[in-house]
């Protein structure tokens, strides 16, 4: 049985995690290794060499590989293959001539030799998928702590990466201390609404957001191209009638719609969308992309739904349009379903942010009497996972 | 035979631009429309009302849809089609008894009643791709009337479109110069690197771009997700031996991979790759994804090719290793090609700006006698695609 990387690295924290045997295969190509605890992987010459961690192959500062694949002798294969006293491997590779050591856990937790994921629509494992129940226990922190504690700011942030959709409380009252939120772990995406943007009800609104009617679950700016990543809404000041917020995970509404309608799913994945915005003088936005995004391994990767922006789709045959309607109704009709809605009231000093590229946003309607106010900003993803990354590889965060 | 939205188009200048007929087809879940040119396309029922013009269903000053899916009756029917005084279709909806009027050429440029594009790797036809014959004039223009003239504008901008690269030269020769040409069409994105970064030999570089050793051809930060759009390099000093620049077209090197070795296309498309940076204390960015990505319906949509910061490939079967591997060591090659390099040696006030989804750009080394100063920066391209169809839809640009 082939050890997949879970497998591999839970292994790591006992002695059978190191390299038990390791037998060269193929004629040199590949090598074949047996870890203490029974799993076994084969990795080819070439990926070896390529990865190679010496000082002349990897740049010691910065970690930057310093060799190009033309660099990798195409023939390359493994002269000897021995076992390191750690319990690594060590191997000889021709025509080089070249020596190159690694450790057990690294190439355990690099493991390629496993079955493929065939299910489309898979996620990796950090992620929790969740419907109205998370609204027992909203995830989030208080600005004081997340600010002054790395520990604290990595946990938040890991409800993000998690959850998708995490809030805070505890913001200081005043006008653009969203951005003081997202400086916290990375960078505020400058759009045509600006570095951030106001919430509120407007004469004559260039957009649907700036009124008090309701909005629909949905993702922000689908006819942006990259489309923003992250947004957080903070709130100044809340005392009308209505005018809650909802979010809804958009990536266990795909998975409702593929288990009761998988046809419905495929149509949505496999077909992309249009949306555009041309609401203020200047502004001609146009994006294609579907509704439900796979990568070529079939990983969910992103959700667009915005009835508003949504443009003529010109990019579904003639003979399965009927039926991508009936999906794209459905997939709405899952996102407006109240068990997956989570429902809150944002207060003065609060604020949420969301994974705009999995959860939708929607806001009920309110009335025209006492105030609501909000500001908005799109930081940036990367940033987000990147931090989150650095607080866990300091030992940090959960 | 079905008109393809081109041959719809391009008969809008003549009087056989009129719909001639409609005929409720499929017992009124479609209409079929011959326009007075002969072609001729089919249309939901349900796509004509999710798309209709009227002020109930659009709102009249920013364009967005007042309605959601949900409100469109599930068994929508046409009770009647009639064609109006101008030649465009009046129709009548049942359940609702709604009315709703289009004009032929806004219909005719939304035909998707067509065959689909079947081979992957397409792109659309406003771009071109091409080989180091661009090299004998190089798409750009100067600065002071791209800045003053709305019209030279577009036609820069334009050029980036087609080409994914354009050059700028008669630039102010101070610092930061580069932020007033990105504003002249979006925003700038920040990143770790800062709102732009210094490009010039640094003592313990973090990066080795900053170091006088050359650079292989390269798209940016494909460790980044979303990964830069675009890239602006302005230069401030260069009178170092070497230091040249070279673009190349990486739709263009993807068709040759696809030409002489489509198996090898197909690896590159269908399987991600990883890219990842931690060459600075708190960043640790990380991102999945082919190095030929395209979008479900095949569309070339971005190349990413970077071999310092490739990380282990972990999402490739063991069974597809080697040729995955064969794949990358060709496209690489390919992309090394001379017959594909654009070389050109930047001067002072002078800039280049490359789509980073599609052309990468490399130099040459140079000697750290005199001295190379260039200024980089990402701006996003939804800014630039904007600005451009807005400056077209105002009669400018070429």
């Amino acid at each position: 049985m082939l050890a997949g990387p879970e497998a591999a690295m839970s292994a790591l924290a006992t002695a059978e995690a190191r390299i038990a045997e390791a037998r060269i295969i193929e004629g040199g190509k590949a090598v074949r290794l047996t870890w203490g605890d029974g799993g076994a992987a084969r990795f080819h010459a070439i990926w070896l060499r390529d990865n190679a961690l010496d000082p002349e192959t990897r740049a010691s500062g910065n970690g930057q590989r310093l060799i190009a694949i033309a660099d990798v002798p195409d023939d390359i294969t493994i002269a000897a293959a021995r076992l390191t006293e750690a319990g690594g491997l060590a191997l000889r590779l021709m025509p080089e001539g070249k020596e190159i050591v690694f450790a057990a856990d690294w190439l355990g937790a690099r493991v390629y030799d496993r079955p493929a994921r065939n299910r489309a629509g898979w996620t990796d494992n950090s992620l929790i998928r969740w419907d109205r129940r998370l609204g027992a226990e909203l995830p989030g922190g208080g600005y004081e702590e997340i600010r002054s504690s790395r520990q604290a700011l990595g946990r938040w942030l890991a409800s993000v990466r998690r959850y998708g959709f995490a809030t805070m409380s505890g913001l200081p009252r005043r006008s653009g201390a969203l951005l003081e939120v997202a400086e916290l772990f990375g960078y505020v995406r400058e759009t045509n609404y600006g570095r951030w943007f106001e919430v509120r009800a407007e004469v004559n609104p260039s957009n649907l957001a700036f009124t008090n009617l309701g909005l629909q679950a949905h993702t922000d700016n689908p006819y942006r191209d990259p489309v923003p990543t992250l947004q957080i809404l903070a709130c100044l000041e809340n005392d009308v009638e209505g005018g809650e917020s909802i979010v809804v995970d958009g990536f266990k509404a795909a998975e409702r719609l593929q288990e009761e309608m998988p046809e419905g799913f495929e149509l949505l994945s496999r077909h992309a969308a249009r949306f555009e915005y041309a609401g203020a003088e200047g502004v001609r936005l146009k994006a294609k992309r579907p509704m439900i995004e796979l990568g070529p391994d079939g990983e969910l990767i992103a959700i667009r739904l915005n009835s508003r922006s949504a443009a003529p789709f010109t990019d579904i045959p003639y003979d399965r349009m009927q039926a991508y309607y009936r999906a794209y109704r459905r997939f709405s009709a899952l996102i407006a379903d109240s068990t997956l809605e989570v429902r809150f009231r944002l207060q003065p000093g609060e604020l949420f942010i969301v994974d705009n590229t999995r959860v939708l946003h929607a806001r009920t309607p309110y009335s025209g009497a006492g105030r609501r106010w909000l500001q908005g900003c799109y930081p940036d993803k990367d940033g987000l996972l990147s931090t989150l990354a650095a607080i866990e590889a300091e030992g940090g965060a959960g």
